[in-house]
């Protein structure tokens, strides 16, 4: 680790001062490694390429592509045990959801109990995460209900109404599926944790305020899902609140709230929340057939069909006047559900360690959203609450969906009337105290804490969903994530280096105490060197330069320390190269020091290097500021003593 | 440069290896740091608020922000009679291309006279470059023609018309002075020069185009830019060619090229392609006249009132039916004219080593078009080709404006209906020499060779302008940039480091030839880690651990080198976590390597680094790697002679 050896000092074809100016890739090689880094970043081929028979590999293929037949050939009694549990415990939560949500979404009850068999079994064949249970989700579900509700009125024309969801969510699923073919999941990345949270947040607070309608009895409510809306509602119609239902609604949230501070207490009760929603179905169901609650104001759900999911396939619906409705609510709860439901996936696979691949959840997800809507179901995904419930059930693979799809079929064929006798308020319960969990408060002070920025990006979708709309409140947010990322690269870091005491490194001397060379400055640059930000680092070098004149100090190198640029263009080589010119102009030396590998090859084949000079590019800080000092002290009688002293310590 | 002593070693409070926990700046230090860096990072006011008298500096201040003020107290005769050369060979380029490029935008020749009559003062007064030459562009009269000629037909209601051209340029100079008082010249940053190369090359293609109407003499033509339908009306019209302002056009074109071409040979000559337009507009007009041209098909001007500007600020029409296209016009040539008259004053500037405010300059050009729409002028900027000559032509300061102006004024009251017998064909031949020197082939070869995106940024551009429209050509382009920049930030460059033989650094093992330590990975992440590329980063990290493990290698370290992150958001600090307890599972442990300011900061207020251990974080890389070593070798038998001997060279 001593100061670098000068043998390379001469000024050779391919080196000087050690730095490597021959290794350009052709151009096929740079666009396949570009290609890969963007589409295939998790090299997703690996587990089958690379077998030498082709037999193995088909059936290693066979295995990625569907993964059923990689975890059945191994399947034992003991998982499905474990399997069986957890599949069970999840259908006694995805009856009552099923129900409620399709509420949400103004379908027919039984829309949400037939995708609660369809869509799991797909899953069971095609999806790689162990642990997600499929079931509906309640912001989806309001915000494709809000979005249809605009082309055709769900009490005015049902039944087209009802077409045109199914089409909703056959966009959905080839959406999804052609995200995951073409390795599109870079879209969903730009969903961050920020925008999540806050829409979470938003959708639960504005789901909340929707269950009012159902615990206050009341028959007329807003169609906007707005905050504003919904109090101007209530108001309006104060005089239909019951008491009946309210007093009833109140007893069941606080009986689903306290099962939760249950668990919150003693994890090992996870089970007790897990049934608690279908506890209150039939306690509260039979307490109203008991009392004739309907005759006080109590509404119940009202006849259910026997028999399994009819076929929907011939009913999509892609007349043109419905189409741009179709389509958007299709690609927003599209990618929403998949942000949502990989997130999920992922942070499972990571307290397990099990693999977990975005890609082909995409592709799972779409293929059961597809079938979902050839047999009368509506968008479903992994909803966080059900598939947490499954993994501390004990779950051991997708069986456990395979097991909720078999109770839903039982359900459906033979108990599906008996639910016909939920009481709304019920219903309202459920999805109230489902939501109150969803209102991370804790996480917004947490975002506020570490990062503004993040923070306003969560208020933005949380703000948005809860006082505008929800699409409006989701692009809010991922606007301002895309202006931040936009941001980042108009106005890359760079920071002011100096040298630490007794160590031959250079750190920003905001960071470290650091001692300075005069007439050197030395200037680390942020990454990328972009179009967007070229005139900017040209203003911040110059501005570092007058910054050090007006300290009195004679600026005669400045060292531009590119260590950290991983990519430049050609309006930023102009850049430099103009910064270069003015600097010189002005009596100043730039020296640049270790270009990777990306830069260095535009820089070479832009032909900078060879305007600059290659003498002028250093492999390290220390070398670039030893080779200032000596023409320093060679060009004029020596005034820093100091200097000197550390420049023979590293001669 | 020795390695790292060990003295930091031990676990207090505010160091760890050295690293620096404790530099966390309070949150308005930053947030008035960050916004300095996004608006003000060429900190305009230094000039002035640095004085300590308050006179002096009220008196800087309005230098400041009117120039003018600080040059004309030192002007001097001397300097005058430079300006004077200049102004006077700039007014002789201003008459002919005043009169072409308003027929480019479908008005009357006399406005292109009063274009260059007013705005030229307005900035000789706020401009800040010493060598722009204002008057009218061809690109920008054609695409504000182009858009105000979809609501309004230039033939069928003239005077409407003008008005919405007046109204365009209002709106242009409102946007551009706000632009510049709020300081957003960071969305003209995102113009880049691959863009406007590709711009002017595709216009350049498209206005050759349109000159064949008067080079053919055609009656009819398509009113449409792209080359597809001109073409078909060339043919479709094809009888109403006449050989007559044919052969004069190309006799002209070719004198006009031939002036170029001695420019080119002897640069002092650089006054003869100067004074050719005008030359040529006398010497057709003579000719014209002479052999009554307009009998055998040459069309001339027309006739010509005399008279200074009249006022047009009553004729501002902002009706609904016209407000969208006119606000669209005015935005997207205001920021055409920005990025191409900025860029122009910058590169001058920088072959003088004059200074140069963009911000300033922004506000100069609003001013311009706000009192140039009051006073029947339409869009002016800084064209390239006038400025060029103005700066051959010796111009000192923007004093030569101030004589283009008197000259104007001269001609308008006095020459002005001479200039009406100036043919056609001739207009069209100064407009066609002047566009063959806007397509830059080299600097597309250029592109190609250095950087394929920016090439295809240029190729959108320039064919989406060739073939589609201009307004879309150019939005084509910019939507690739901002494409480009965000792929940028959603796929950072990473690399996998090896320490370079004899010195104690670490650098891409692509780049150089290194040596690595068996059971250790050290990986050098690239910058922002963001939201948007939390998974790839995951994914992209453990693709390098399986990497290694397939080539029989075990990894028990990663070394994550965070020196090139300058920033870090609070979705990535959770991938961290993620990744880090992916690995730790699977028995790798991760260490980090210097943290830059912005991102410990964030890592220390998410509490990452307390879950993680400051004993994970290091200074360098190395003192990392002699870590890792110890351990390993402290945990087994060696294996591995070399490394040890690596090791003690060091220690």
């Amino acid at each position: 680790m001593g100061p670098l050896d000068n043998q390379n000092h001469d000024d050779h074809d391919d080196e000087c001062h050690g730095v490597n100016f021959s290794s350009q890739r052709p151009f096929l090689a740079k666009f396949k490694s570009g290609l890969k880094e963007t589409f295939f970043p998790d090299d997703p081929f690996r587990q089958f390429k690379n077998e030498e028979k082709t037999s193995r590999r088909v059936i290693k293929g066979v295995q990625y592509f569907i993964p059923i037949f990689e975890w059945l050939s191994s399947y034992t009694w003991r998982l499905f045990c474990s399997d069986l549990i957890a599949g069970l415990t999840i259908s006694s939560l995805a009856i009552p959801q099923g129900i409620s949500y399709a509420k949400l979404a103004n379908l027919p009850p039984l829309i949400g109990l037939y995708s609660s068999f369809v869509p799991p079994l797909v899953y069971a064949v095609f999806g790689s995460s162990r642990h997600m249970a499929v079931g509906t989700l309640a912001a989806a579900s309001l915000l494709i209900g809000e979005t249809i509700a605009k082309v055709c009125s769900p009490e005015e024309n049902p039944t087209l109404y009802l077409h045109l969801i199914f089409t909703t969510t056959f966009v959905t699923g080839a959406f999804q599926a052609c995200l995951g073919i073409f390795r599109l999941g870079i879209l969903v990345d730009f969903f961050s944790h920020s925008t999540i949270n806050g829409f979470m947040g938003g959708t639960a607070v504005i789901l909340i305020l929707q269950q009012l309608k159902g615990i206050f009895g009341m028959k007329h409510f807003s169609t906007k899902t707005n905050v504003q809306s919904v109090l101007k509602a209530i108001i309006i119609n104060r005089r239909e609140i019951r008491w009946e239902p309210t007093v009833l609604g109140i007893i069941l949230i606080a009986f689903l709230q306290f099962t939760r501070h249950l668990r919150n207490k003693n994890p090992k009760l996870f089970w007790v929340p897990a049934i608690a929603p279908m506890t209150t179905v039939v306690v509260a169901g039979v307490f109203t057939y008991l009392v004739k609650g309907q005759k006080h104001g109590i509404q119940i759900v009202g006849h259910l069909d026997k028999g399994l999911n009819p076929l929907s396939i011939h009913h999509l619906n892609f007349k043109s006047a419905y189409l741009p409705a179709v389509v958007q609510a299709g690609l927003i709860t599209g990618v929403l559900s998949l942000a949502e439901g990989i997130a999920i996936g992922r942070s499972f696979a990571v307290t397990d360690n099990t693999p977990h691949d975005g890609n082909k959840e995409m592709i799972a997800f779409g293929l059961m959203n597809l079938f979902g809507s050839f047999t009368s179901c509506y968008l479903t995904s992994g909803p966080f609450s059900k598939t947490a419930v499954n993994y501390n059930a004990g779950c051991k693979t997708a069986m456990a969906n395979v097991v909720q799809a078999v109770v839903m079929a039982l359900t459906l064929q033979f108990l599906a009337p008996l639910f016909g006798y939920t009481p709304l308020v019920a219903l309202s319960a459920i999805i109230t105290s489902a939501m109150l969990g969803l209102i991370h408060y804790e996480e917004f002070v947490h975002l506020f804490k570490v990062d503004k920025f993040d923070f306003v990006i969560c208020m933005g979708a949380f703000l948005g969903v809860a006082f505008i709309s929800m699409d409006i409140g989701l692009m809010i947010s991922v606007a301002l994530g895309v202006l931040r990322a936009l941001l980042y690269v108009a106005r890359p870091g760079s920071a002011k280096l100096g040298k630490l005491p007794d160590v031959g490194l250079y750190r920003d001397v905001e960071q470290y105490k650091t001692s300075t060379f005069s007439g050197v400055l030395i200037i680390q640059l942020g990454s990328p060197v972009y179009f967007a930000n070229a005139v900017y680092v040209k203003e911040r070098i110059m501005r570092y330069v007058r910054s050090e004149q007006s300290k009195g100090e004679v600026v005669e190198y400045v060292i531009l320390d590119l260590s950290g640029v991983s990519a430049i263009d050609t309006t930023a080589i102009k850049g430099l190269d103009e910064t270069n010119k003015i600097l010189v102009k002005n009596g100043i030396q730039v020296l640049f020091v270790n270009p990777r590998l990306d830069v260095m090859e535009k820089l070479m084949a832009s032909m900078f290097v060879e305007k600059i000079g290659k003498e002028s590019f250093y492999l390290t800080v220390d070398d670039a500021v030893m080779a200032s000092q000596y023409s320093l002290r060679a060009s004029k009688t020596t005034n820093n003593t100091e200097d000197i002293i550390t420049i023979q310590d590293h001669a």
